[in-house]
């Protein structure tokens, strides 16, 4: 199916370091201007490859941004699993992180993936479905945290982690997109709050309870 | 600046009946595919008027795509105001009627106001700004819902409506991106339920105090 994923397994290293650096070029491109106004030669150009290099991994755009969200994808989980979400104080730490990063950043770019998701959900099936792909990954990554915190304890009984990982990621998501356009960090970190506010109500149902 | 906005307070009924055709057919072509493939011929097709007919009321693209910024936002707030947010029964008609709206769509299109956002704020400072004036108008329109909330002692003193409302239209929006890439009403479901649960928690805690 995909070309890039299966010629990726036969790399050299130098083909590897090669194509790594195509996917680069184009991830920054895509997040900086959009995936519609990226072409493949500003691709080839600011890879520094020729056009055979770069059909060599890519046969097509669509191929090329099939591996821009496995990066974006890696990238956004790897960065967030830095943070240990199963404690109230390592997801404080995370909503720090990410409202510091847009406030930095001006919101620009919004989620690396989230803005891959609205770009192609209506018109590329298969990138579609990708990028459905990586928010599971995603989600179930923020769940592997709060399912550890309601192990422990951390977390009412009745709290359901599942749902709280779905509903953090919208959060951040729709956080994220309003501080993109609003170009002000201010929309993420209300939307970050409200669910650590959420989650820390919930646990401390469990820490200090009424019913006996 | 925006010869759209200015032309229209000229207009006779039958020239605001025929820039708001162009406008409702631009609107749909831009949810279904997006804006960046819809091109100013087939918006021109769709609404079976003539090239002279488009760029009377239109002078580009981008001024079109204004005129559908405003057009979906309008449409939004509109249909967000039919619902009574200061109340948590309407909070909870208001979130039934958005997830039931994505489960008999597939979540397709996403928001129709933030989707534009998305796919036009790296590229167009105008329109960017045009969707920031929305977002903060929609905020404002959820505010006053959780505002008269919060006056009729329906929401805890420590409750900050401005930042719950921000929090709701972030939920909203991430979870409407989340509904739209998966193609599953659930995100969103579970994105709005947290926003309730935590309105009710606040709400809650004034009725049922535990201080005396």
């Amino acid at each position: 199916m995909s070309s890039g994923k299966s010629g990726r397994s036969r790399l050299t290293p130098k083909g590897a370091a090669t194509r790594a650096r195509i996917v680069d070029a184009a991830a920054e491109l895509i997040f900086q201007q959009g995936v519609a106004r990226t072409t493949i030669e500003e691709v080839r150009d600011s890879a520094h490859v020729s056009n055979s290099q770069l059909y060599h991994y890519f046969e097509d755009k669509p191929a090329l941004v099939r591996a821009v969200i496995e990066r974006q994808t890696e990238r956004a989980i790897g960065t967030q699993e830095e943070f240990d979400l199963s404690s109230l104080s390592g997801l404080r730490e995370w909503r720090d992180f990410v409202v510091d990063h847009a406030r930095d950043t001006d919101g620009r770019g919004g989620c690396p993936v989230g803005s891959l998701g609205a770009a192609l959900a209506e018109t590329e099936p298969e990138a579609r479905a990708l990028v459905a792909a990586s928010f599971a990954r995603w989600e179930t990554s923020i769940m592997a945290g709060l399912l550890r915190m309601h192990e422990l304890g951390g977390l009412a009984p009745e709290a359901d982690p599942r749902q709280l990982a779905l509903a953090t990621l919208a959060a951040l998501e729709g956080g994220l997109l309003l501080a993109q356009v609003q170009r002000d960090p201010e929309p993420l970190a209300a939307a970050l709050d409200a669910m650590l506010t959420l989650i820390t109500t919930l646990s401390s149902t469990t820490s200090a309870p009424f019913d006996h």
